[in-house]
C-alpha cells in the first residue's frame, strides 16, 4: 500500500489509524530494531511558521530511524521571500528529499501537494485548520492510557476557534464509536461553523459548556489547549480571555480516578505547574508518544515498514 | 589533483568542467554506488543571504553521499552580528568541517578564502557577481538535453544587471566553441560593463535585443531569469519593469522543436504556469540536475571521487 | 560515573577536568578511533542567543563521533515565542535527544535543568554569567602549550564585566595551584563583586591594572576578550572604550619567549591581524581545541567513553 499525503485526518480510515498505532506501539517497545530502517533517506522539514515540538519531534523520529534531515524553520530564510510559489517549492523538493513535513498558513496546501508533490508530504500544522499528526498522537495516548478510544467521554477546552489541533482531534474521534464530547470554551472561542457541520455529518455527538467544573465528573479525558495569542486580531481580546480558563487542583476533586489530562503543548497558564505531579497529568507522556507515532508515520508513508 | 576553491567559473578549465559533468552523469545513473563516499565528512553550509534551492540541494547532495551537514541560513544567527571578520570565520571553519559552501554579499570573498581557508570552499552565490555552481548545472542540463554545448544559439533574458547567475553562465559558455548569444532585456537591466569587457576578451559573440519574439526562431536554448526585486534600489523601477518580460505560449509558435527553456528558479511571473506542461519546459529537470552536479563537485573538491 | 549537567565550572573537580583533558588529548591524537562512539545518539543544540563558534563546534564534535544533531539557532523559531516556559522545553527535550547544549540568557537555568532535565545538559553560555566549555578549552590549550596550568602567571584583559567567559576561566584557574592573575581593564569594565568574592573564597590571587604593558613581561598567558557591544546599555560607552584596548606588536617586545596569546573569539579590534603570524598567537589553535574538548565532554556526559 502506498500512502500519498497527510493534510487532513478526515481522509484517513480507522483501520489505517489503528495500523499506525500498532506500529508506533512496536517501535515504543523495541526502538533499536528500527534504527536502520530509513538509512539513505532524507526528510525535509519545511516550517513556514515557527515550531519547536512538531519540528524537533519529526526530526528526532527520522534520525532515530537512521535517516537524515534538512530544511528550514522560518519563511524568512527560504525563497518564498523572493516570491516563489509553494507549488514550485514542492516541485523542487521532489528532488531533494524522500519525504517532507510542512507547516504553512495557507488552507489549500493539501491540494497543491496532491497536484505537485511526488514525494509523500505530511502536514505539521496548517494555519488554524488542522494538525493531523498531533491528533494521531493524542488518540494514540488515549488508546494507550485508557485501553480504547471507543466509548469514552472527553472534554475539550480552551481556544476551539483558532487552535488547529482541535478540528483534527474531533475529526479523528468521529471515527470511533460512542464517543461523547463536551466542548468547553467562552462563546467567543467556539468551534467554527464548518467544523460543526462536518461533525454533525459524521455523527459525533457534542455538547457545549462554558465551565469545565460542570462536566468534570463525567470525563475520561480532559483535553486542554492554550489560547493562541498570535492568532487574535485584537490583543486586548486575548488579555481579557486569558485568565478565565485555568484548571485548578480543587477542580479535580470530582474527577474519575482514571481520568487523564492531555495538552498538545506549549501551555501558557491554563495548566498550572502544581498539576504536573498528579496522576492525571499525561501531557508529557503525550509529547513523548509523538516521537513513536511520527516514526510510525514516516515508515508508513515511505513504505518501508 | 587537488582543487582549491570555487568562487568564479572563469578559472575553471573546459576540461575540468567536462570531467565534473561526466562524474555527475555517472552519479545520476547509479546514485546508490556513491552513497558512502563521504562517510565521516562534514559540509558547512554558510548562508549569509537567504537561499532555499542552493542550500537545500547542496545539503541533499552531501547527505546522499553519506556525509553530514552543519551551518546557518541567516547572518543574524552567526557571529558576524558581533562584528567578526569573514577571514576569522573561515579560519574557524577550517577546524569544524571538511568542505564549505558559502553565500555572501561581498565581492572579494574568493580572495579571502584563498588566503585563509585551508578546506575547499565553494561559492553558493556572491552578491550580484557570480553563481558558479548554478552555471555548471545549467551547462550540464544543456549538454544532457542537446547532446552538446558547442555550436548552440542561446537567448538569455530578464535581469542581466542584478542576476548573479548570468555572468557565471556567460563565462561558462565562453569556454565552448561557436556559441551565439542573444541578450534580451530592457536597456536599464543590461549586463555590466566589466562583464561585457570580459566576454569580448574571451571571444564570446553576443547581440542585444529588447524582445525575445524577434530571435526565438533561432534559439536552441531560451534561458529566463526573474527580476531581482531585492536588488532594486528603487521599488518603483521594479514594478515598472516587472510586467514587461513574460514568455507567453503564443510566443513559442516559431520556436525550434528541440528548443529548451531553462530558468535558475525561483520564478515569479516571467514563466507562467501554463508553460510547465510543454515539451520545451526543462527548468524542473534543471533543478534536479543541481543535486547530481553538486554531488560531483563535493567529490571533486574533497578529492574522494 | 554518571555526570549530570554542566552549567558552572565551579562544581567540577580538578580531577574530572584533568580526565576530560586526557580524553580530549587522546581524541586529538586519533580522532578516527572515536568516529562511531555516538552512533544512534542525538545532540540537541538549543541556542536562544546567537552563536557560531560554540554551536558549530559542538555540532561538529557530535558529528565526528558518529552522532546526529537537531535544534534551533534563534529564539524566534522556537515555541518560547508562544510563551512556553524553559522547564517545559526541557521536559519535552528529554524525549527528543540524548544530550543537549543550551545557550540562554536567564541565570537560574542550571537549577531548572537540575529539576526538569533527565538527559545531560551542557551550557553553551549563560547570559553574562558563565561559559564553562569555553573555560575548559582555554585550560586545555594552556596545558597543551605550556605543559601545565599550575604555577603560571596569566593576564586577562578586556571586558571583564560583561564577558561570560571570564568568570568561568577564573573559577577554573582557581582549582590549580599557585596561579597568579592580572586583571586588565578600565575600571568601568571590572569583574562583578560576586565573582570577586568567590575568587577570594577560592584563594585565587589577582591584581588589577589598567594597562597590559605594565605587566606583560611577567605573563605566561595573555588572555584577551572583545568588548561585548550587545551588552552595553548605552552604545556611546561602547564607542568610548572600544579604541582604548588593543594589543600592538610593539607591546610584545618585553614578553617572554614562551608567552601565548589566547582569545575566545570572535575578536573585533583588540587583536589586530598583524599579530596572527607571531609565535605568540594561539587563538586559532584554541578554537580548534574546542572540537576535541567538546567531543570529550559529549563522551563523558553520555557515559560512552
Amino acid at each position: 500500500m502506498n500512502l500519498e499525503h497527510l493534510f487532513t485526518i478526515r481522509r484517513m480510515s480507522k483501520n489505517l489509524m489503528e495500523d499506525i498505532f500498532d506500529l508506533a506501539s512496536s517501535i515504543e517497545e523495541k526502538p533499536d530494531s528500527f534504527a536502520e530502517k530509513c538509512k539513505g533517506k532524507i526528510l525535509a522539514a519545511l516550517f513556514f511558521e515557527p515550531s519547536t515540538r512538531t519540528r524537533l519531534s519529526f526530526e528526532s523520529a527520522m534520525l532515530r530511524l537512521g535517516g537524515q534531515i534538512l530544511g528550514f524553520s522560518s519563511a524568512k530564510v527560504s525563497s518564498s521571500s523572493k516570491g516563489e510559489s509553494i507549488a514550485d517549492t514542492f516541485r523542487m523538493l521532489n528532488h531533494y528529499a524522500h519525504i517532507a513535513v510542512i507547516r504553512h498558513y495557507i488552507e489549500g496546501i493539501g491540494e497543491i501537494a496532491k497536484e505537485f508533490a511526488t514525494i509523500p508530504m505530511i502536514s505539521g500544522g496548517t494555519g488554524t485548520q488542522e494538525h493531523p499528526t498531533q491528533a494521531l498522537l493524542d488518540l494514540y495516548t488515549i488508546r494507550k492510557e485508557l485501553g480504547k478510544v471507543d466509548d469514552i467521554t472527553i472534554g475539550i477546552m480552551g481556544d476551539l476557534l483558532y487552535g488547529r489541533t482541535i478540528p483534527s482531534l474531533l475529526f479523528g474521534l468521529a471515527k470511533y464509536d460512542n464517543v461523547k464530547v463536551h466542548l468547553i470554551s467562552p462563546p467567543a472561542l467556539h468551534i467554527r461553523k464548518n467544523v460543526k457541520l462536518r461533525l454533525e455529518e459524521n455523527g459525533l455527538a457534542f455538547r457545549v459548556t462554558e465551565n469545565h467544573k460542570e462536566v468534570i465528573d463525567e470525563l475520561d479525558v480532559l483535553y486542554v489547549t492554550r489560547l493562541q495569542k498570535e492568532r487574535f486580531p485584537d490583543p486586548t481580546d486575548y488579555e481579557r480571555l486569558k485568565g478565565a480558563y485555568q484548571i485548578r487542583k480543587s477542580d479535580l476533586r470530582k474527577a474519575k480516578d482514571s481520568m487523564i489530562i492531555l495538552h498538545p503543548l506549549p501551555r501558557v497558564s491554563e495548566i498550572p505547574f502544581e498539576l504536573d505531579e498528579l496522576k492525571y497529568a499525561k501531557y508529557f507522556d503525550q509529547a513523548k508518544n509523538g516521537v513513536w507515532v511520527r516514526m510510525a508515520l514516516i515508515l508508513k508513508y515511505l513504505g518501508v515498514d
